[in-house]
Parts: C-alpha cells; structure tokens; sequence
C-alpha cells in the first residue's frame, strides 16, 4: 500500500488507529480455548469486530513465536483473514547481517518463503545500515525503525548524548540518508509526546507507528497534536485496551465498541489538527 | 550450562569453536532436497561429522523462521538432535518492550511453549534495560548482547561518541550493572579485533561470542591474542566456510575437516595464548 493509499484510506475512516493483535492464550476468554486453532479464531473474531474502526493490523511476532510452529500457522491463518484494504504491520523488531537481514525480509515480504505477506516489518537500528537495507529493497514494502520507543528502558541507548544530540536523532537523521529512506516509517512511543515536535522537525514527511496509547498511558490528543503532518502522518497502535476489553462470550463486541471508542476520539483529532 | 561447565569443556575439547547452522535451502547439496526435512537432514549430518570439534551450535533462527512453520519444526528437531554436551545458541537478535520481550525468552528458553530449548539466545540492547531483563530472569541460561558486530553498519551507531565512550561502550557498562549480569555474554565481531583490549578491560570476566572469523574476514589469532581471559572466555563462530565446505556427497565429511582444521588452529592458540 502506498502512503497516498493509506492517507486517504485514514481519512476516509476518519481513522489511524491500528490494532495490536498481540494474543496470548492466557488471556483469551476460556470458551475459545476449546477451538482446533484459539489464536487465529480469537483473531477472526477481534477482526470482523474492529475493521470497520481501523485501518491497520499489527500482531506482535512474538506471541506467535512462542508457541513454536503452531504460532506460525495461526500468524499466517490471520494474515490471509485481514481484509486487503487494511495496512498490515509485523512487529518482529528484527536486524541481522546484510544477508541474514535479507531472510528476514524475505519471512515477513515474500509469501513464496514463509507464507506471510506482510505491508511493514519493524526493525531495530543497532546494526546500521546494512541490516535494514535488505528490507528497504521491497520497493512496494514498508520498514519502520525503532527510533524513541514507549518503554522506560528506552533512557538506557536511545536518548544518551552524541555531540549534543541523542543517539536516536542519530537513527532518524541517518536513516534519512539511506536508498529507499522514503519507504522507512518510524516507531515512537506515545509516553514520548514531548519529543514529537523535535522528531516532526527532522522527519516531517514520514509516517510514524505509534504505540503505547492506552494500557502505557500515552495520551492520544497529544500524539495527534504534535505528530500529525499533511499525510496524517500517524498508525497509532493499541492492543490490550481493544484485544482484552472483554472475557466473555461477547469479548468481540467489546473490542468493536472500544476500537469505535477511539475511533471516534480521532475524528475529533483529526477534526482539530488536521489542517492541510 | 554454567560458566566453569563451559570452560571446562573447551580445555578439555582443545576446541571454542561454534559452529553457526545458517541453512540455507538454495545452498544445500542437491541430492539432500528430496528429503522430507532437507533442512534438519542437512544439519543432522553436519552435526555428526563437526560435533567432536566444537563445544557450541548456533542456528541463525532466520534462516528458520523464513520457511514459516516448517522452517520452525526443522528447528526444534535440530535443537533436540544436538548432544547435551553441546552448548546451544538462538541467534535470534530479539528485543522488544517488557512483557513481550519475557515471551521472546519463553520462546527459546521454555521447551513447554514453543518446543524450544536453548542454552542461550541473542538480543538487541537498543531498547534498554527492560528488553534484556526477561532474559537474564532465566537463572540458568545465557542472554548474549549486541556489542560491537561484525558487519560495516557496525560503525553507523555502535561507534558514535557519547562523550568521549563510544556506545557500544556503554552498552557494555551499562549492562554490566543489570540483575542478572554474570549470565550476560556480548556479540563481537572478530573484524573489531583491533577493539577487543578495550572490550576485555570493560568486561574482562564475561564470555564473549565472536562471529566473523573465516568468510567475514576476521582473523583467529588475533581475537585469541586480545580476547581470551581466564575461562578463555571465548566462543568463535563459523558458519558459511565450515557447513558449505562440499557441495556434493561428501559435504559432510568435508565440514568436519574444515572444523576439525580451525579446531587444530584453536588448539595452538591455547597453546600460545591461554596461561592461566
């Protein structure tokens, strides 16, 4: 999906919420735990309540992964259900050497390797350029790198000091410079609002991936205040908050209802922001 | 495996050789890819003939996950294949918030979730603290940090100077000062030998993993020389030269004289290099 596709698509749903499909067995009602396949059922129906109030999917790898290769099947069941006109997002914070990251790229790219075909992988920046290039050469594909994410350990690399700018300035600014840089997307996370006017200063035109709104306490209005662009310019995420709103047997629904919840809240934003 | 365990092996099997399972369809013998599980036959045979010269095993886990959920039962069937002997590493280069980040370590440290058992497994330090923690909550295994890798984007954001140290410096320290350090190791590339004295003053106790060596270009001697500490303190990976020594019937057989041939050379480092 191009970023002319996905603005539009986001205006017209008066919408850039995405929703985590971070599903853990655990913590799906007990009902569902009976099915052949609890994960990818559990998927469907958060789905077919949700897609009406969003315009992106992100499961988050790892809760597919830890079941082994079981996970891998309901992750490529769920991709295959997601309706084609949502953006579809691996959270795999995946980076390797050059040709490793190629096979990365390739899992989450290429449906002839693993079956996945996903929109955009996340990618950590550690390893530098030639381990996201590998994902930048999908030229119809997106690679959003960890820039300033939502958690407190985020202190630890990311913000100390270079020269009098943070290392994930660094990663920004740097990341512009490479081929295929206007396919990147970043993440941010929503517990980093005050950053946001100096990241729109250094990637004004980009899409951001926004998580941490909700279950982290990042607020939306801010995110929305400070990160829009002329593109909209924002996917934020929330999982929990929408996946678990219910135990039920009416948990769906639930997720409908609080999915339409901030969908909502983003017409208003949109409404009060979005000036171009 | 603890620490002296390890230690204790490599003296005994005059050999810290790991060897790197990146298994590549395309690369494999022809002859082999009739097999029901190409990829695990691959390996079972390259575990046989390299096994009495190496003290580790390391799968590339993107090579598996490329292949989706077959890739992934390759996988377990190769890590139960593995002797107990054999100290075992997902080089997985994982990383994410806290909670999803404990179900990565799950993933490869929990064999009743994902089916997988690894001594060890590779991680990013780029989102800080809490992405590492989960692991090192596992008090008999091994989190093996991103230092200074092996490759040219390496110097894009490890190397940038954070007054006067540069960042992969203060991964290193920082880390150093988590819960649960004494079960970090770190990745070094063996074409950063010439930073080795530096990394050995910084952690001089932990055990580092050095990839690199042989198709990369680093060199045996050298990391021997500036990396080895008391418990040797050094597991040097080979992967590409050692596995795809043959082409034809005798692959096998041709892997075990390349890792029989690097473990001769390892001998003579300890021989030249280990005085403890």
């Amino acid at each position: 999906m191009d970023k002319s596709t996905l603005s539009k698509r986001i205006l017209q749903k008066r919408s850039y919420l995405c929703v985590g499909l971070d599903t853990d067995l655990s913590l799906i009602p007990e009902f569902l735990r009976k099915e052949k396949d609890p994960i990818f059922e559990f998927n469907r129906l958060i789905i077919d309540a949700t897609a009406a109030y969003c315009v992106a999917y992100k499961p988050n790898i790892a809760f597919y992964e830890a079941l082994g290769a079981k996970g891998w099947e309901s992750l490529q069941k769920t991709i295959e259900y997601i309706p084609q006109s949502h953006f579809t997002i691996a959270d795999a914070k995946r980076g390797d050497i050059g040709n490793t990251s190629g096979l990365y790229a390739k899992t989450f790219f290429d449906p002839t390797s693993s079956g996945l075909d996903f929109d955009a992988v996340t990618v950590a920046p550690y390893m530098g350029y030639d381990s996201v290039s590998p994902f930048l050469k999908y030229t119809n594909k997106w690679t959003i790198l960890l820039a300033l994410t939502s958690n407190p350990g985020s202190a630890d690399f990311q913000q100390l000091d270079v020269q009098g700018k943070r290392v994930y300035e660094k990663v920004l600014e740097t990341s512009l410079t490479w081929e295929g840089s206007d396919r990147l997307m970043y993440v941010v996370g929503a517990t980093q609002a005050r950053e946001l006017e100096n990241i729109r200063r250094i990637v004004p035109e980009h899409f951001l991936l926004v998580p941490g709104v909700g279950a982290q306490g990042g607020s939306l209005k801010e995110v929305s205040r400070l990160g829009m662009n002329q593109w909209v310019g924002l996917l934020v995420n929330s999982s929990r908050s929408i996946i678990y709103a219910g135990k039920g047997k009416d948990f769906a629904e639930l997720a409908g209802k609080e999915a339409q919840k901030i969908q909502q809240e983003m017409s208003r934003c949109l409404d009060q922001y979005y000036n171009y």
